[in-house]
């Protein structure tokens, strides 16, 4: 596995063969501690959005016929989201979407919030968008870019990685889900299925707020489309799936209450200083339909879950 | 009442008594049909933040006496949260928290997320702080800044106000507390009071991603800063009080799990288009510190609220 480091990880090289089959080792280690039988693998960011056009898709194809082989080495035991040539013209981006939607391991995609550069509202992404939704395969949605450090002020240094890494994120990632949902993605592809890091960044919190203030907004309503459009609770809990990267008991039983405990999956950034802390990897519960197998087993973390899902 | 508009209220002059008395009369029936015996009244954004120096300590003086003369004429039923002269120097702003506490319907104040300029976390408010705690008057932190309009993209104006009034406000909110948390605000003033509007902003489901990311902060960890402050969940429960302004139970649900049912309060804008929207007024419920006498009737967002705690 090729895989760029994110957040706390230490920033080491992981294009050595032997440097990923070691941390490969330690994943699969974890998650049998954990009773974790089977993982979605995925490239961590920046993924391939700093390529030039012209090499992405080359890129983009050996990798990910690099980690179908990873997954086919531990058969039953992983499963893959691609890495999309994104900075290639929209064409070549769905080429490689019919392509991984052929290979038995890949379950969907991994991706920024940039798109195709100017954001995932981008009505270029429509026959990606498609394509993806033609496949059932998933977009799984990771922040990178965070806020502008102007947000955090003149003493931000003094507090270390905790703003951009606590708040810029999932603030990153609701401001791009909240950007589709805007733009009508759902609406013109409703069967589109998005796995949202870090429990859909502040989604689910929000959720009310973002379809109060659609329905109240004067310029959407002159434009006739606040009826039209599904609202925000219908795509949270038939479009989305979130990640249970969120550190408490208050923040993942909103998520639950959000979406539904069948729509939540276990998530972890390998390697890295916590088991929990990122979401390189994510592990399906109550057969999720990408991954219709799956099953939580004996793991700590799938049994508090399962505690608050049934509260 | 003095009021500058705010979100969705209509950009209308509220320096007309008698149109201050409309709006008044307005409320109080709002109030009335809601069961909301006791309200607590604050200027809504941008308060003072804009006027000159020199001008600003005496302009806020009128204008928490004008406040204070209206709240005598309905006595029993309105409070206020005073406005402070926060771009004149810090002492004349200490003098003007002294002589509130002395006003007997004022109980805090209402302050923005640039405090003296350069936000909550500015060592020079300390002693603005030292004399809130001191005289046991709660900060009212309401957001009007937002974010950079940057982080919308190129078709945020196609969405009329939404992304900047839904995510802007509480993500704007959720950075000035975690600024005033980790410059160790409450660590120094612990029996320092806050209302966060908007149900904290997102403050309650990021709470434990927080708590997180300081816990292992190699910068926090070198610098001795992460054993020796309270922890977000510690301040949350005893520091910190929240408004219902979230529009969902999903996020009322994870607003009483973080704070406790005894720290939310019902808000509203006044005027404004819709009754729930905004937070120029505060209503505490199960006996407040800073309101001991307030309790709630038979408003409907009570009982729900009540139905939510007991569950």
């Amino acid at each position: 596995m090729r895989s760029s480091s994110s957040c706390r990880c230490k920033q080491e090289d992981h294009s050595n063969p032997r440097r990923t089959g070691t941390v490969l080792v330690a994943f699969m280690l974890i998650a049998s501690r954990h009773g974790i039988d089977k993982s979605v693998l995925s490239l961590a960011n920046p993924w391939l959005d700093f390529l030039p056009s012209d090499t992405a898709a080359e890129t983009a194809r050996q990798i990910n016929d690099d980690v179908e082989r990873m997954c086919a080495e531990h058969e039953g035991k992983l499963y893959a989201f691609g890495t999309l040539p994104l900075s290639a013209p929209a064409r070549e981006v769905v080429q490689e979407v019919e392509r991984l939607a052929s290979l038995p391991h890949h379950r969907g995609i991994v991706m920024g919030t940039s798109g195709l550069g100017t954001g995932v509202d981008d009505p270029a992404l429509d026959p990606i968008y498609a394509a993806l939704e033609k496949h059932e395969q998933v977009i799984f949605l990771h922040p990178h870019y965070g806020l502008p450090t102007s947000v955090y002020g003149e003493r931000a240094s003094d507090y270390g990685h905790v703003l951009p890494l606590a708040l810029g994120f999932p603030m990153e990632t609701t401001i791009a889900v909240a950007r589709m949902l805007l733009s009508g993605v759902f609406d013109r592809f409703p069967k589109l299925s998005i796995l949202i890091a870090h429990s859909g960044g502040t989604l689910p919190f929000l959720a009310g707020r973002i379809e109060s203030c659609i329905a109240h907004d004067a310029h959407l309503k002159k434009l006739g489309r606040i009826e039209s459009r599904r609202n925000v609770w219908d795509v949270l809990k038939n479009n989305v799936y979130l990640d249970a990267v969120i550190y408490a008991d208050v923040g993942l039983k909103a998520a639950i209450d959000a979406s539904g405990a069948d729509r939540l999956m276990f998530g972890m950034c390998t390697p890295c200083a916590q088991t929990q802390c990122c979401s390189t990897t994510y592990i399906g519960r109550h057969g999720s339909p990408f991954l219709p197998s799956l099953k939580w087993k004996r793991g700590r973390m799938a049994k508090r879950q399962a505690e608050l899902a049934s509260c």
